[in-house]
């Protein structure tokens, strides 16, 4: 019988995006920049609204205003942001936590495993959703207002991993959207692709997922592809 | 100089889908059928109803009720209709004619290029959506309510085909959801898709697409390749 090599392989910290990956917001935000966009005189078509989500808002905004080729003002952006947090808050009462959402982060807290979540929401609208979740006290919480750039910059990721006292490399990071998975790669990161954002498989697998599931749920019963092993007996 | 030979090639029809094809309505569906779905104690993941959005209304609710391990009653079935109906038309001021759907359907009436609109939907909500669209009114629309099986089933496609005296054959399908690409092959059409409904553009390109364009708006613009010639000046 062989001896087996020393290798310095840690547990992997996961670090959770929040809208469309632990709670089901994803449609409400989409809709409420709609209406935040069409108060302030802007027509956007809802599915380029919904391919922007989870990126930084001012990268949103610059993007808004190169496809509509408009410019907007300071006052109009402020406002922009006010109108989509009320109209948001609005419709938070449909809003839930994802299948397996909350199952899945008991289990990993029950196991030890190290993990945090990273919102390009702004404290106002994530404090609705990560009430949903029942979160343990000492689960690190990063919000827009606490980094310098949002998705797909890797600050949000970067500074999940320093709050655990983890090494980004040894992370996954799991986001509904290409903006996380852009981010991930920029945080040499690997990261999981989750369809409960309503993207295409096709989509996250391009920016660069190493695996895609469903939702919570369905990566909750293939922990072991992520390096979380089965409890033991 | 050799002579051309003859050869029997019509002009196309384009067989249009309404929702999320011409009109920007599908996130405000998908939203009504979430709602609609809660009021009957059902709880199911947004990404999953806009994923099965544009097929038949049975269909949807026969998956539905596979995924959800549930068996609902005729009556709750017809509630669910009525509630997703009203929860739609609360929400139908928000909805808008995609950019280039007016334009487009008038350069086709303008050249003779025959068309007709075939809709899932029931002619309740579809009444709110084709008043948008300032329809000519020669343009055949058929309806969930004319036909006894929708999308993916080739019949509503059939139909338009029918009342428009073209062969499906000589037709493309343009539609914003992997359904109406099916259904577009089912029909022997061609299928080109439009990311105007929120799908990705690989999911469309699976589902057999023979062109994907943005909206209507640069469809307009790359009318050629679907067989319609520049106005002669």
């Amino acid at each position: 019988m062989t001896a087996t090599l020393e290798l310095d392989v840690p547990q992997p910290a996961l670090l959770f995006d929040l809208d469309g990956t632990l709670v089901d917001s994803v449609y409400q935000h989409v809709i409420a920049w709609q209406e935040a966009l069409a108060e302030c005189g802007i027509a956007l078509s809802v599915w380029r609204i919904h391919r922007r989500i989870g990126m930084s808002g001012g990268l949103f905004l610059d993007a808004l205003q190169r496809e509509t080729r408009t410019t907007l003002d300071a006052a109009t952006l402020a406002r922009l942001a006010t109108l989509h947090a009320e109209a948001y808050l609005r419709r938070a009462d449909g809003v839930v936590p994802l299948p397996g959402a909350r199952e899945l982060l008991r289990v990993l807290h029950d196991r030890g495993v190290p993990f945090a979540i990273a919102t390009s929401g702004a404290s106002r609208t994530a404090g609705s959703a990560l009430s949903l979740l029942e979160l343990p006290d000492d689960v690190p919480v990063v919000t827009r207002d606490l980094v310098e750039r949002a998705k797909p910059d890797p600050h949000l990721f970067l500074a999940a991993a320093k709050l655990l006292g983890v090494d980004p490399r040894q992370s996954f990071v799991i986001g509904d959207s290409v903006w996380d998975l852009l981010a991930a790669q920029r945080a040499n990161a690997l990261g999981i692709g989750l369809l409960s954002g309503g993207y295409g498989r096709e989509e996250l697998q391009a920016a660069g997922a190493y695996r895609v599931y469903a939702d919570p749920a369905e990566m909750l019963s293939r922990l072991e592809e992520v390096g979380v092993r089965p409890a033991r007996g």
